[in-house]
């Protein structure tokens, strides 16, 4: 068994010590960051490099303790100052919690009536994720009655938003390897399906996908493989993902994949149009790519990320067309992370910084005619707009 | 584009009406089910088809309004009274569930000051599910002054858990479907590691049964599949999942997977073994196969769910090991669902009912010897017990 690479030890640690520092300056006592099945969140990996199923305590103090399902697999990848098996807890989450807050100095229980105004309560305040749910928050108050449970937003996960938002050097270069080879495998695609008969399948090509992606180093794909044939390319999503169905035959196929390299993905969309289209086919077509450079053109450190969206709009409102899904979004760890592209205003309008990284991909479904999306991944940095992958649309006789 | 099906749109019709009833003995206004990215629930599915990304409220009057977020694969898919596009509401989860429940003639408020006391508060009382986060909570009791915004467990969700627990004769059907699938594939990856030389890679094997299940009519895998070869079987849930190291090279080999035959899905896992074993990982084994046959042994209806979960516990405890996971779990629309077969007390115990679907799957792990684990699917009916699929430990010389 090996253990973690001295690069991400570094990155791991100097990234616990922002939030416990975080922590102290916002006076909590510590904050919980848990991944387990419904309730994931990949910050955990980018805290500690656990990538799954686990529970991190950060304490202000600056010690971080980690409490994994499978603690052979924690051994191998984790950076935290003390791992406690999940067994040692009867794998129950709220004893966990109670356990590791106690062990770590919480009090159990502060003489005197609680105060009901949170900013006057003098005990410690200890943060739990945001979509803690309304009766779990309700069990902690209970469980830990010498603490402030506070789950709000902006809170710790904000600041880690905020940091994950800015890709660092090591992300950007997992980044940069993930879009290499998904540039290859676009190549390898569009050589595939102008090379083949009839007889190619939507499951063929997500198969070759993910067999390619392993075989160049890939830990994996980002996601699903999305791949719709003419039948089906008029889902957003189509369900499933990919089936028995043709891909490739003559009309508009999809294909959306990620593939991800020590936890980066990418994330791309081709249209493969074979033979000629209707006119209104070929109308779709055409606002889809008008789209995508009217977005590509509004991509700006310091502009807001809603401008492109913006202009999107007004390029399909024109033709009477409105796109049923955001234009793009963050990528990294989760294949969908902040920043959002889309028209309506968020709670908090975020702006373009140099370091992230994001999809743009305009698309138009009609379930008479099919879809056309066009996907790819953008990297802004101080020298300026980087289109790291090299999705197309295709257009074969 | 197609519709659902007659038999889908009576069980549909059926489970809303009773959840209805439910709803009107309860004494709520309406229940909104929902299905998004990182708040899956296929409750969704079960209720009205839509196998995902969507809103579904039904109104304790009788009514069904289902928001979905691709409005085409619902007016192929669901079966509801009323069915409105989340563009409507700006795909908002809040507008949506404002719009829809004023529409369905919630009041925009009440006169008079609100009760404290919830028991004797007048407004009409609407349930969200338990998973609902503390902070949506707030924000839906801001949203809806003139309702009892209501986040309990047990709750309507309880109902439908319930209900799911024990299959109706379409879910068995489809059950067994996916099970038959499944036991060609068994046989079939039996052959494939058995004739193959050193080459063999996890990724093969993962792709094969992708492939095979597809081919014979499967509408995709339950869960992505778990093939770790001798270098990873230590793993619970080896990470990534899948790899290009060998499979099926001397040592233990352990192969987890699922088939979904419309939206039902087995849960299997065999354990391919190759070549001479130390004595150590012949203790493993043949522990795991003791555990087995105690866990089937001890399947009755009308017993705890705890009984077979509390048998394996004694033949591992009494060689000095310990299992890291729960014994079994329920299957269907969700690859875990209830009942739970574990030592542990749940809050509710679950006892055997006719119509229960479950896994049974023993297994240990050793960082140094590998990993052993045997998982098959019980079906109970008054007619006894049936293990549906045939997954086993393979001995290969």
């Amino acid at each position: 068994m090996s253990r973690p690479s001295e690069e991400l030890t570094r990155a791991c640690r100097r990234r616990q010590a922002e939030l416990s520092a975080w922590l102290t300056e916002q006076g909590l006592f510590a904050c919980v960051v848990d991944d387990f099945e419904n309730q994931r969140s990949n910050s955990l990996r980018w805290l500690c490099g656990q990538p799954t199923d686990a529970l991190l305590v950060i304490l202000a103090s600056g010690k971080s303790i980690l409490v994994p399902w499978d603690i052979n697999l924690a051994n191998e990848r984790a950076v935290a100052d003390q791992i406690v098996p999940y067994t040692d807890y009867k794998r129950s989450f709220r004893e966990a919690v109670i356990g590791v807050l106690r062990e770590s100095g919480l009090p159990q229980r502060v003489g005197g009536p609680r105060e009901t105004d949170p900013a006057s309560d003098p005990r410690p305040r200890v943060a739990f994720p945001a979509r803690t749910s309304h009766l779990r928050y309700l069990e902690l108050s209970g469980d830990l009655p010498g603490a402030l449970v506070e789950v709000s937003t902006p809170g710790y996960e904000s600041f880690i938003t905020e940091k994950r938002n800015v890709k660092d050097g090591m992300e950007i270069a997992a980044t940069r390897r993930a879009a290499a080879i998904t540039n290859e495998l676009v190549d390898l695609l569009e050589e595939i399906v102008r090379g083949s008969g009839d007889g190619l399948r939507e499951i063929e090509v997500a198969q070759i996908i993910e067999r390619e992606a392993l075989a160049r180093g890939a830990e994996g794909l980002g996601f699903e493989t999305l791949a719709a044939g003419p039948a089906r390319s008029w889902a957003i999503h189509p369900f499933p993902s990919y089936s028995n169905a043709p891909f490739g035959a003559p009309g508009l196929s999809i294909l959306d994949f990620g593939v991800r390299v020590d936890g980066y993905t990418s994330d791309v969309t081709m249209t493969l149009i074979r033979g000629e289209l209707s006119a209104e086919q070929e109308r779709m077509v055409s606002l889809v790519e008008q789209a995508y450079s009217a977005a590509v053109g509004a991509l700006r450190i310091g502009a807001s990320c809603r401008e492109p969206a913006l202009r999107v709009e007004e390029v399909f409102s024109a033709a009477g067309q409105r796109m049923p899904h955001s234009l793009g979004h963050g990528i990294g760890l989760d294949t969908h992370e902040s920043p959002v592209l889309r028209t309506q205003l968020e709670s908090s309008e975020s702006t373009f910084l140099s370091g992230m990284v994001f999809t743009i991909e305009p698309g138009l479904y009609d379930p008479r005619l099919g879809g056309v999306r066009w996907e790819n991944d953008v990297l802004l940095t101080d020298a300026g707009v980087t289109i790291l992958t090299q999705a197309r649309i295709v257009r074969i006789p």
